[in-house]
């Protein structure tokens, strides 16, 4: 990247069943949150980038960018709009590119959205629709589904590290403590070890509890190039790395499926760019679509070896005031999912524990901060490095 | 953009009503057609830009950047995949977005591919699909549909400019005789004047041969950093311009719907950036989704005056030979348009043509050539001029 990029600005709309707004009212709500707290005007914004996954088969509208510009005011000034899809990674991959709008000096001003609504379909669809993100005619039409897939991951992980249920569920016991500060999140309610256990199974040996759920919700940042950052506000973030990585969209194409090597080679050439080592990292918003990949992601990241995720996560290593904080806002698990909005939304929480605006759920002195995410069962993954 | 992109390799499947092969065939098989005309190994792709409209709810297939990825074996390279949709104007915004890649010193080659897979779903389904393009809550749940709402631009076009039928319906029968001698065209017959105005009434003006097809196929094109070009091939194609801009999704918000301010603003950029003026243009694939787009899309270009595009047509001015020569290919009209490869398809043709292996539908000496595209009726528009 030539130039540095800077976020001055986030919005974020509460995520849920938001029954009384569409995609469009979200998305604008979270742009309009994003341009107040940059205190710029529309004018100034010379692009939009936003993230989406399926509003096609959710609402039966394409054309997303244009839809979000139109609504947002910014059509009338006829700049380009672009949607992305990147399945549950949507989000980020269209702060990737809009990154890569600024770095490269095209544009000084952009925005990034991401934005879902996934409460407009029958409920018993929305798993279905979900699991368009892995392969459609090897994987999901045999039934292997989105949570199916995760618990083979689960399976495997388990055999081959010892990682146990009870682990797992520390994952979603951590993240559901971390929600009850966060005022956008679904689920603002701490749950027990023992609830998790004793919650359904979805496919063993993931429990109801284990899950994230998808919701409808929405999220901005505006970003800009960094030498004017400071005459928008006293409290600049910076982009210090942008990474995306692919890998096979099926699992059973993989050598091993306890890692992800498309998070992995983020990772990697993420820390590279930054200068870092992942030990620099004070608090990451990590993909735990389900309690498993949490401990997957924080090993391929490289917080901790491969097969010690489990173990770190009992010890409380990845809470607030731990070694790295994972997943202060709560998370996929706590927060929802909207997929094409959970990129952004974890950019929205760095900014915010960056800036230390986190209130309650604020990690101690942050200054670096680390988002993961990822699509399907990480065909897609995306890692931004963001420091003051 | 700070360094010149050039195109290195193109490769289009046949378009129409492809049963045998699905998404992931028609993606593959134009993406080795790309690599192999570049001379490259699929090594030296860096990164994978796609245009897809509507897989979700076409065949449920959503993460279709990396299933192409995947499919054409770069998965195991780790690539990033980016799928960006605009409705019709996908390929383009995929193109413009690989463009910035390699212009902004990201990456030194990467491909950029546009796919649609429309037969697979019931027929009388796939008009709506595409209507997603359009404003669903305010347009398409009302039933204005696409060729519903260029029926009233077109009326509205013969009311202020005197525009005829028979105007339109020689845009028809112009890509039709062109489409004669392109191999990849989904109708390689012509068709008469009266033909076209006798044809069943869709939406009034227009009749059934006054409209494009939605059509299975896919394009991929090869570009890289224009220092290095000559390395792979004897006849590189420069990127002189690339511009994209947006308006309104809906047609009822804009002043004056006989012009789309998303073409003219992405033209005007286009031809500020390449240096040059409408008339120095030898070669144009032009967005004919309808009849009537093409008319208005050569007025709002500045081929031609405003009003003056139904003459122009009448005149002969848009045939090979003629003043500029308009979608030497047969256009979306003739060679169908699947909505995320059309605009990778129109760089395929440029290229063809500015290399002067265009065969009987050759376009004398054409050394500048400039590519329209448009979403929905015109939400989105992508301007690209290439030269030799």
């Amino acid at each position: 990247m030539k130039r540095k990029v800077a976020v001055i600005g986030v919005g974020c709309t509460k995520f849920g069943e938001i029954w009384e707004k569409s995609l469009r009212d979200l998305a604008v709500e979270a742009g309009m949150k994003a341009i107040e707290d940059a205190a710029i005007s529309g004018e100034e914004i010379k692009a939009l980038y936003g993230g989406n996954m399926s509003a096609g088969m959710f609402i039966e509208q394409e054309h997303v960018g244009v839809l979000i510009a139109d609504y947002s005011g910014l059509a009338s000034l006829h700049i380009p709009a672009v949607r992305v899809e990147a399945a549950c990674a949507s989000g980020s991959v269209a702060f990737h590119l809009a990154c890569l709008a600024v770095s490269s000096g095209m544009y000084d001003i952009v925005i990034a959205a991401g934005v879902e609504k996934v409460t407009d379909v029958d409920a018993s669809r929305v798993e279905d629709m979900l699991a368009s993100s892995v392969d459609r005619e090897w994987e999901a039409i045999y039934g292997a589904t989105l949570p199916a897939l995760y618990a083979q991951i689960a399976m495997e992980h388990m055999k081959k590290y010892g990682t146990t249920e009870e682990q797992l569920a520390r994952v979603a016991v951590k993240n559901h403590a971390n929600a009850v500060h966060n005022e956008i999140a679904q689920y603002r309610r701490e749950i027990s070890e023992e609830s998790v256990l004793r919650s359904p199974i979805v496919a063993s040996p993931l429990h109801v509890l284990d899950c994230s759920t998808p919701a409808d919700g929405a999220a901005a940042v505006v970003i800009c190039d960094a030498s004017m950052a400071r005459k928008y506000t006293d409290t600049p973030v910076y982009v210090a790395a942008s990474a995306q990585a692919t890998d096979t969209i099926a699992l059973h194409d993989r050598h091993d499926i306890t890692t992800m090597l498309s998070t992995a080679t983020a990772a990697r050439k993420a820390f590279r760019t930054a200068g870092i080592e992942p030990s620099d990292v004070d608090v990451a918003e990590v993909h735990d679509i389900y309690t498993i990949s949490e401990i997957v992601s924080i090993e391929d990241i490289g917080f901790f070896k491969k097969g010690e995720g489990g173990t770190a996560t009992e010890e409380g290593a990845t809470e607030i005031g731990g070694e790295i904080a994972v997943n202060p806002s709560g998370g996929l698990k706590a927060c929802g999912n909207p997929p094409g909005a959970t990129g952004i939304r974890q950019i929205v929480e760095l900014v915010t524990q960056l800036r230390g605006e986190a209130g309650k759920r604020q990690v101690p002195d942050a200054e670096i901060g680390l988002a993961h995410n990822m699509g399907g069962t990480g065909g897609t993954a995306v890692v931004h490095i963001l420091a003051v």
